[in-house]
């Protein structure tokens, strides 16, 4: 396109409100004009805008400064066991110290004796899950790389792309489920999980889903809890990511699983992960993974020809700076005063800009990091090109789908944390012109 | 056993220096009655010593205190990148900073490019990288899950008990390489390593080598570069675990692997594996895989699938406290000033206590962590329980060995590092006197 200097040459009478679809072709071209100049002039400024990942601000990130300071050379011995056989300072400590347990197991609702607390990043503690259940199989189920099929895991999506690179890594076959504001859309879940024993797993964000920001409902959380899995290493793997990322007072409530499956005989049927990494410091946090006793006892086992413990002075400046679930709640509001004017700012740019068009959808989560769009088939693909082009890097189109791929090309993960409210106004008026003008497209190509 | 308060009550005359393999059996028992009394003196106090692991003592600890102060709020912004996209305290860094890959490189004697920055404990990822040819397969070859036949490793001996463990849960077959003075019995590598494909590697701790404190020869080294392996997955799992850990000055000296293998046009045949854990903090250090630029980009791909990045803040803290390869030589020497009393204390005991017996060898390390000691065949179980009896624990005798299988029953690995002096003190003279009696036992039965 050429950036022509004579603002407004093309003839466009159509009220801006009016739904796309109700144009004529005419109108819509008039439209996809007026708009591709607007683009142009953007396309101009070289903005260099990234919206691609759920990414803390640095005025977040800011919040964990003392962090920083709980620990130093004059921290008290006692606190240290500088004296005692299980020195901070040394090796051990396979599955934490007990006062990190004790805060990951509140944070992810469960017991500490139920919990293992891991080094930064719980992708991680995911991947070595899987990566075990390959080698040497679960709860005495034959390893995964010796059966003679492929193993399936359930994907719900649009969900978290990493789940899905990390599953297609492992040759794992993905099987779309479909959402809804409930969660995953459980008779599909029961009838594949419940027949088919190659199906071994499947991938929750159960609280602030990423990207729907769905909370999965109580009846969810239930029919999850009494699956009756044909294989007996079927485990969910409940990645409990925004466990206390509230946006809004109160937040959205999550079932305990850990209840719900105890109550329905189903014990071991849960994997939960979690980590700090957008409590304190994402780049320097811990992570944690809870079970059942028994599974606990299973990866205990297994994890100590791994390592001889995670670091265990991070698990204490942990400790010392977040102290409980009070001090974690309280920290969290603070995360939410600079996180949620940019939810509301980017819901309002969209409400605004597209509100009246009927080519688009959005959520509008009360927690978490992102906003999940729906637009009008065949277009999010086109829409992430014209921001890309202009500036703008959002999320891969696809991305939040098995093995990239969306089928119907109309779901985009809006990441509104890490760019500044000024960056993210002007991300968000770009980002409702790329809408309308791929939109345009669309309906040119089919009117 | 009873404890007889009568002092002396059996007869001998025999002098104790006298090599016991020369004495009637009227004499052995003589020893062997004398020798048992003074044990349950001993075995009466109670003690409670653990000379079981290579872990450092609370005052070498001590030494890395201002790593616990090098970071705080108050640190200048640009150090931590606070304004930048790399801001370390967020995501990012898959393979480590630049500061922090230039630390470890200088340790490991490689290149920062050729150099990736893990979490605490390279225990971890040495498991790690078995685990990923486990299931992804090293340079295209099929993962060693997929083959029909099992995998082998060479398992030079005696040698580090979590090498075998990790790659006997990998149910991988291990073949004891016997050891000398100068490295691995080269001629048993290359017949092995160059004749069968299903030999993919071979554990190496190639200075102060875990438990003989062997540093391998210049000829080993290039012995090893020189290797042409039948399998195209066979790689020299390196771990340097010693690097820099002299006992005296100068300390050994070890060839570069590097260097020889891109002579012998063999570059991509290392990975090298090394951590600070006996640096700075055992419960909170850094570690680190170098291996060549091809290899290093093949496991980067891999490692994204697990993790967007260690923790950066560590890293930060001990490139601001190591700062270079001079500072870690200057920390190193403040270790050796606590360390190498205690192995001269340990080695004077063993001089003293069995020189002239004729009832065992041992190694006399000028860096690491052990001494070996190596009894009379039959002797090393025995001499553990004895030891454990009496309130002293030593690694399991066998522990040394695949399979935890010592064929001969004669090696155990000392460690001297963490008790205190006079503790240590405690635990030779024990330690002799149980070695004394297993011998006499043994002899005993043979006589």
């Amino acid at each position: 396109m050429t950036a022509d200097n004579t603002p407004n040459n093309t003839q466009d009478n159509t009220p801006h409100n009016t739904p796309y679809k109700t144009l004529t072709k005419e109108a819509l071209q008039a439209q996809l004009d007026a708009l591709s100049e607007e683009y142009a002039r953007i396309a101009a400024k070289d903005l260099k805008l990234n919206m691609a990942r759920g990414k803390p601000a640095p005025e977040q990130l800011d919040l964990s400064e003392p962090l920083l300071d709980v620990l130093s050379s004059k921290t008290d011995a006692a606190l240290l066991r500088k004296k005692q056989a299980d020195d901070l300072r040394n090796y051990g400590g396979l599955t934490g110290t007990p006062e990190a347990r004790a805060l990951m197991a509140a944070i992810m609702d469960v017991a500490p004796a139920e919990t293992i607390v891991c080094d930064n990043s719980s992708l991680s503690v995911m991947y070595d899950t899987v990566a075990r259940a390959k080698t040497h199989g679960i709860a005495g189920q034959t390893p995964w790389a010796q059966l003679g099929e492929p193993v399936k895991f359930l994907c719900p999506a649009p969900g978290y792309d990493r789940h899905f690179a990390l599953t297609a890594h492992f040759g794992i076959e993905m099987i779309l489920v479909p959402t809804s504001a409930e969660g995953p859309d459980m008779d599909f879940v029961e009838q594949q999980v419940n027949n088919d024993a190659s199906i071994k797993g499947i991938w929750c964000v159960p609280k602030y889903a990423n990207p729907t920001g769905v909370t999965y409902s109580e009846q969810t959380v239930e029919r999850f809890a009494q699956l009756k899995p044909a294989a007996k290493d079927f485990r969910l793997y409940w990645d409990n990511a925004y466990a206390v990322h509230d946006l809004t007072e109160p937040g959205d409530s999550l079932a305990s699983i850990k209840t719900a499956c105890e109550k329905a005989g189903n014990s071991d049927l849960w994997y939960m992960f979690a980590s700090t990494s957008k409590i304190t410091f994402a780049g320097a946090g811990i992570s944690a993974l809870a079970s059942s006793p028994k599974n606990i006892a299973e990866i205990s086992e297994q994890l100590a020809l791994r390592t001889i413990g995670s670091d265990k002075l991070n698990q204490l400046r942990h400790v010392l700076f977040l102290k409980d679930l009070d001090g974690v709640r309280a920290h969290m509001k603070k995360h939410a005063a600079i996180v949620a004017p940019k939810f509301t700012a980017f819901l309002e740019m969209l409400d605004e800009g597209l509100g009246d068009l009927d080519i688009g959808e959005w959520t509008r989560p009360k927690g978490g990091y992102f906003i999940s769009f729906d637009g009008l088939p065949n277009t999010a693909k086109r829409v992430v090109q014209l921001a890309k082009e202009a500036g703008l890097t959002l999320t891969d189109a696809g991305a939040t789908y098995p093995y990239g791929n969306d089928p119907i090309d109309a779901n985009i993960r809006i990441a509104p944390t890490y760019p500044s409210l000024d960056e993210l106004k002007e991300a968000g008026k770009l980002f409702v012109l790329c809408v309308k003008m791929a939109s345009l497209e669309v309906l040119l190509r089919e009117a």
